[in-house]
């Protein structure tokens, strides 16, 4: 009987190993068995030849789970990669929901793997340090794929997370499957904020491809956004300005001024210090 | 005339090297001036003797961000330190805004300085890789520090994050200036969701002092929370369990069943594939 493996889940964070964590690289390192959707596992970068590569298609998650796990039970040193941080719409859940299944069926199967989840650096906050600060102020974070929710369940955040006055960071925004959600939901958006909204449209952060611009709202287009772009909607207080050399800066300031919310706010809050 | 030098506002991540970047290594070495409030200089570790250390207060963030700024206008490498990600609810946003206030009165005191954003894995991820995959789903982030927003935008926002459904991530829930802030979001939230509802409760994540637990929203109780704590509310489909080992998931899953779900969402939503 095979001693058994181990399972790590391991964020590689937004680009290159520059912003990649050193727990996520030992990691890597010491993997026998790297597991993953193509583009993640060339992310990589360095790869040993005695390293074996399990290369998944993208929309078999489950299966790339229960294969990771799998090669754990029989003693392998078993790594999962995913972009950015493995905890957010990304392979984290997926292999807990497998877990979780076993859990509830009594299945001992994976019950000695030791499994372990590594951080790593998320789209939204990689994109947002590019330009400042526009996730300052309270946030939240929403895939916009319908896929696997249906997407009444989209507009009904998108209205509470946007009508509370949240700067809201928008993953898988668009695919060729899904081409018309992004319009609809800044559509939704454009209920509640103005056409000078600075947005943050971001793609490939820390790789050479990078792309990295602040746009206005209302000149958004669906068109220029794709499946690997993060967009970060500023709330009513975000703004954005150009310095001397021409770089442009978005900043949801600390301080929320309760005066310029009439609306929503209540004179009477209490302002503790 | 000096060289004008240059400021990264730099985040160390959640606790040890182990999950810091090499670019935020990188920047910290370099230095020639390390600013920070002094718990976050402690974190950095090893300190070379030639470099300068200024520690600042707790509650001095703008006067800490304007000495870093013109430390490097007069040529110093310049560190700012944050723990965890310097974009949420830390320095990122207080040296921006100081840009900003400079931009808008047409000063250019600072307009030489090179400033950097270096991103770190920030608390709530970090916390979360623990347990397995609590932020899975569409989540919030807020703080309820009601020092600079009006206690009534924080009772709003928690309102619309929980009455959605988000998962919902608390950022400095309390402290000893802010005795019952959290007694009054948790009754909010009680509003929403069963006591049964898991939630996270981390502390010092990465740290010698880690103590990281699952808790039920009934049992939550505000003397077990403290500044460093992140509390991580679950969704109405957040589950957890504890496995043969005695170590307890926390699990949003990746797809949101409408059925459950009757009372907000509509029977005709499109589910694309």
């Amino acid at each position: 009987m095979s001693t058994p493996g181990r399972l790590a889940v391991v964020g590689l964070g937004p680009g290159d190993e520059l912003t990649r964590t050193p727990e996520a690289v030992a990691r890597v390192e010491s993997a026998t068995d790297l597991v993953g959707y193509g583009p993640y596992l060339d992310q990589i970068g360095m790869v040993r030849p005695d390293q074996v590569l399990h290369r998944s298609p993208n929309r078999k998650e489950a299966d790339r789970a229960r294969l990771a796990l799998d090669l754990a039970a029989e003693g392998r040193d078993v790594v999962i990669v995913s972009s950015g941080d493995p905890g957010v719409f990304a392979m984290a859940a997926v292999v807990v929901e497998q877990l979780s299944d076993a859990h509830r069926e009594q299945s001992d199967r994976w019950a000695d793997v030791d499994v372990t989840i590594v951080a790593g650096i998320t789209a939204a906050t990689a994109a947002a340090a590019r330009v400042g600060a526009p996730l300052g102020h309270d946030f939240c974070v929403m895939s916009l794929s319908d896929v696997l929710k249906p997407w009444s369940v989209v507009e009904r955040r998108l209205h509470a997370a946007v009508g509370a006055d949240f700067v809201v960071a928008l993953y898988n925004p668009i695919s060729r499957h899904r081409p018309w959600q992004l319009g609809a939901a800044l559509e939704i958006v454009g209920q509640y904020r103005g056409a000078a909204t600075p947005v943050l449209r971001a793609r490939n952060v820390a790789r050479a491809t990078e792309s990295v611009e602040v746009v206005e709202l209302g000149t958004l287009d669906a068109e220029d956004v794709d499946m690997s772009t993060v967009l970060v909607i500023g709330s009513s207080r975000t703004t954005s300005f150009t310095d001397a050399h021409g770089r442009t800066w978005m900043l949801t300031p600390r301080s929320y001024d309760e005066r310029s919310d009439a609306h929503h706010a209540s004179a009477s809050a209490t302002v503790s210090t």
